[in-house]
């Protein structure tokens, strides 16, 4: 089941990460001398002037003396670079990559302790704190990610060095976590560990590490005391440490059992980590409680907690869910990384059942939040996607202080960037699923893929001009017996043809995907209509009411200062915009959107005046108003933008 | 120049306040049993289970032992008590009430050191920190809180042992602060001393007071270091004390010197404190920069600043302006002390010029945020005085926290409160004012007062329904000598008649106010137009694009959930509203409104459904709309509220 991504669009990415990205993370983590990090986050508690990540592994591998150094989490910029070097690895060997890589390699082997466990704060400077401050320790959200690197390792290389350092880690882990008598009955604050033992599982086969995601499930809010009976026992034992903040067991997805959550609460990334292992284990395991919870927390994501734009996260305070329909467009955070997450929970919910809802989604989030996460260049990222800026308020409103207007270089916490490296450089994954008998594409990019059903080994390549325009060639070959094919109906696209072997077929949805019998090799040729969308919100959505966001193929498109004059709030969308294919300079081939709106005149009537009595209308003057695909903001200059824009109401269009 | 209030808008309050606000706050800051303090602050580091206020003054009288407790700036709590104490007595003088006051004022007394220092946390916990932490001290703002108590306690007394401690002060910090070399070249992190040593000037014709006052205002901001300085030194020194927050220049307004000064920025109430000590001492002094600057301040609050309710301050963080144009409804501060504030700076400008634009601003802040302050009840009150609330906000995102759906009791830090207390009971100051040939009514009222002019004791007596009905009967007698009586027009009056002595006359207005010369003793009738004004913001105003904010006379109205159906964001007002004079259940006597509305109807068709494509208008139906005055929101039910409605947009209306 090898698939390689040959389209141009997201070849350009994949490039970025192998030429760009991987080799100056690199750096970072090894502290070379000419890394500048900014100090763009504001949190005066950690230190982001090196990342000290390969140093903190030498120093609890004995080879060097000093203390830990950043966040307690700092290993993990190692694992997720490891991973997305591995990924990399796999589209394309490279002996030079691979040195580096084992290198890393055996640096973790030799941070290991013999016990397994490997987690260079607690082993540096607090060892007897180990799996004792679960709400923030991130230990076992390390440990998932030194896991989901080793099995990238092993996928790429074949090689099980790092198999055998998670083995280990996981017999640690089961020493210290599970139900008998003494052992701790929680889990890590932060989901990761639930996911990573199902990747362990799936190379592995070792029922025993799907056992143990399942128990960190159903053990989690079960008491959600834990984590301050955990700090109150220390207090007792005498073991100190400074509690940085307050634990919420909301924002800690621990309010209640796992198995009855049913609203998406608290911080988003954590919450959509936990659900994609609750589909996971519940797919693995046909365990129908999680299956369910986890059906109901998508539900809640999708019909009254997501953006537009793939993004989920609605404030910035603790990154988290607030309530539904509450989606301000400013002052929201839409991690980058949340997005992610999403795109694996999306991919775990089909394991269960293909519906397109949960393609739809994934689509949205990866053509939108997700790669709006990483500059053209390849070295600045955003980790805040907001739907709205001004670069005034982002300077001058500290409520949005947290909303940059361009991408930063760095952060000294570095989750966003190498998770959007180990992604997109394993988006194979995404494309299409299999089981027994059916194939069901989800993505389309230019591609070639083997992909295994029952008893065949089933090639599949993609031609397209996606996702730009919506012609799709899709060949079938090495048909041995029948089987279903089931092709993706994007939620974009209002209508689709269908050709098989050059003839016209009439055929229904299904859930969202065109079924064919395939009972031997075949060429189809699907033509999706492509026009351009006007979403509105729903009612209860206060900040979009009156406002459109606008669409074509899976991009949603903004409007931005540097091709619109400036004061976006001005304007008032007049006509549907219409695709445009001049050239844009610094942006690429893309395809731009053109309408026309009225914009407010500031007349000198209002020279001096901010209030004026009466309802009279303000003068305005038609303008023309170009849209842009989402993900392409902020790469030429600092200035406004926003995704929904006020709209002449229709009658009854 | 004693003037009486005999208004029944008015009474109200001024009653409220000697029977509920001055006993209850006495009870609480002598912690007296049964008195529950709200722990309503987000503010871990402040106890707030009680006031100790008193208990400190003993401490530090020595009548007792014990540590200092409550912020840095407790003693005021005790200061505005006894201010607002001797308002009120001097309003109706109380035995009981005086005897407390004498209390107080022999405690005070004992508590001041032997060189005139007075401030009790340092005193009793800090001695070696005196004026050593200015940025966050509030030594000297405690100071201007004692000397502002001990003028109000000698006009309402005649007592002058309160002007003795205030004398005896001052010269403690003369002794400390100066341009001499070894004295202090800065002033206090809060301003308060500059206006405070103005009212001590009025009082004692003592022309060092008012010196005093404007050198704090000169050398603030020539160095804008100097408050880090002072923390460094001190650190040589080897005093320590916990830096509590950061040093923003901006924030204290010492960014740049004051006359310099032309954007209304930092903290609200600290900036209209200084500027209505700049626009005093301008006045006093003939200081052409101050005016300038403080006319500079003026414009920039009023024209690009200023909530339409008369609030100020854009953003919680720092409690603070923000830039211009920027007055988000549903996430600012307008704190009440702020408001009172503005009030106080229009005052001390109308003493440089009288333009009726002082006046209305001042009427405005009044009438709306300023009582919106403090519950029916008197015993509930606003810190935070929103323009839009949805309770939900308010509990589940951490960003809208601070906007409080309901009053709370009493607050750990009860700036507000006593506030309001010594501001409602010292009215009678803001209806007119006085040159030596001319007195200008401000405001109108049901009152009789007695006003100072050259040479003669002109009587002013008012009838008036107002704030509900426009016409106002004005008796003048005493008349000696020729004199310009000017009665202010206000902004919302857009007719008006006069008569004089029953003879209609025909006049123009100068600056807001018409001008009449005055002969002899005459009745005057004075008649607005009261209609309903619907305002628009100006287009930088983001958030009010599309909508009207509704008023009559001083009143903004707004409209609640009690009131309406919820989902106030769904209403669209369709046609101006109209007075109805039926009666509002406990809400006492008032004049609301009525108007239409188109409400939006989320239909079946948004079930499950977070986003639609197309611009197909939304179902509605028409629905009443019932307005009331801002300042009685909050008094029924917990529900939303909002002053800006969408409006359907007229043509040339």
């Amino acid at each position: 089941m090898k698939t390689h991504i040959n389209d141009s669009f997201w070849q350009r990415y994949i490039q970025l990460i192998r030429t760009e990205m991987i080799p100056y993370q690199w750096r970072v983590l090894n502290d070379e001398a000419g890394i500048a990090i900014d100090k763009e986050r504001d949190d005066d508690n950690i230190p982001s002037d090196k990342s000290n990540a390969i140093e903190n592994l030498k120093i609890a591998a004995g080879q060097k003396e000093g203390h830990h150094y950043g966040y307690l989490f700092q290993d993990t910029d190692v694992y997720k670079w490891l991973e997305s070097a591995a990924n990399t690895y796999a589209i394309k060997p490279d002996e030079k990559l691979k040195s580096m890589m084992d290198d890393v390699a055996v640096l973790i082997e030799e941070a290991q302790e013999d016990d397994g466990y490997i987690s260079t704060y607690y082993q540096i400077d607090a060892p007897e704190q180990k799996f004792r401050r679960l709400f923030e320790s991130h230990e076992l959200y390390s440990a998932g990610h030194l896991i989901e690197a080793s099995v990238a390792y092993y996928k790429a290389t074949g090689e099980d060095r790092l198999i055998s350092v998670s083995k280990k880690l996981v017999v640690c882990i089961q020493n210290a976590f599970g139900p008998e008598e003494g052992k701790i009955h929680g889990a890590d604050g932060h989901q990761e560990i639930e996911l990573a033992l199902v990747r362990l599982y799936e190379v592995t086969g070792d029922q025993s590490y799907l056992d143990l995601s399942e128990w960190f499930l159903e053990i989690r809010g079960q008491d959600p005391d834990f984590y301050q009976k955990q700090l109150d026992e220390n207090k007792k034992m005498g073991i100190r440490h400074e509690k940085t903040w307050g634990i919420d067991p909301v924002y800690l997805q621990a309010h209640k059992p796992v198995p009855e959550q049913e609203e998406a609460v608290g911080h988003a990334v954590r919450l959509v980590y936990m659900a994609t292992a609750m589909a996971e284990v519940a797919y693995h395991n046909k365990n129908q409680k999680l299956l369910k919870a986890a059906k109901s927390l998508w539900k809640s994501i999708v019909t009254k907690r997501l953006y537009i734009t793939g993004g989920i996260g609605s404030t910035v305070h603790g990154e988290a869910f607030t309530f539904d329909y509450d989606l301000p467009n400013d002052t929201m955070y839409c991690e980058t990384c949340a997005s992610i997450g999403l795109m694996f929970f999306a991919r775990a919910m089909m394991k269960n059942e293909v519906d397109a809802e949960y393609a739809d989604i994934m689509e949205r989030a990866l053509y939108n939040t997700v790669i709006s996460g990483m500059a053209l260049d390849g070295k600045h990222f955003f980790y805040v996607n907001p739907l709205e800026v001004d670069p005034k308020s982002s300077k001058r409103d500290p409520g949005k202080s947290h909303v940059k207007p361009t991408r930063p270089s760095w952060f000294g916490c570095a989750c966003c960037p190498p998770n959007l490296a180990r992604t997109l450089t394993s988006l194979d994954r995404y494309i299409a699923s299999t089981t027994t008998d059916s194939l069901s594409v989800h993505l389309y990019m230019g591609m070639e893929g083997t992909y295994e059903l029952e008893d065949q080994m089933i090639k599949l390549k993609q031609t397209t001009q996606m996702p730009y325009e919506g012609e799709v060639t899709l060949e079938i070959k090495e048909v041995v017996h029948p089987f279903t094919l089931r092709l993706r109906i994007p939620s974009w696209a209002e209508d689709f043809k269908l050709k098989v072997n050059d003839i016209p077929i009439e055929i229904e949805r299904s859930d969202g995907y065109a079924m064919i019998e395939i009972t031997s090799d075949a060429t189809l040729s699907l033509t999706f209509a492509m026009p351009v969308l006007e979403w509105q919100s729903h009612p209860l959505v206060k900040e979009d009411k009156g406002k459109v966001a606008v669409q074509r193929g899976p991009f949603v498109y903004c409007i931005e200062e540097e091709d619109n004059e400036a004061l976006l709030h001005l304007y008032t969308l007049a006509d549907k915009p219409e695709p445009k294919f001049s050239e844009y300079e610094r942006l690429g081939d893309f395809v731009a959107l053109e309408g026309t709106a009225e914009k407010i005149l500031i007349d000198d009537s209002w020279s001096g005046v901010l209030y004026k009595a009466g309802i009279k209308k303000q003068r305005t003057e038609m303008k023309k108003l170009t849209f842009i695909p989402y993900h392409l903001w902020a790469n030429r200059s600092t200035g406004e933008m926003r995704v929904w824009v006020d709209r002449k109401q229709g009658k009854d269009v």
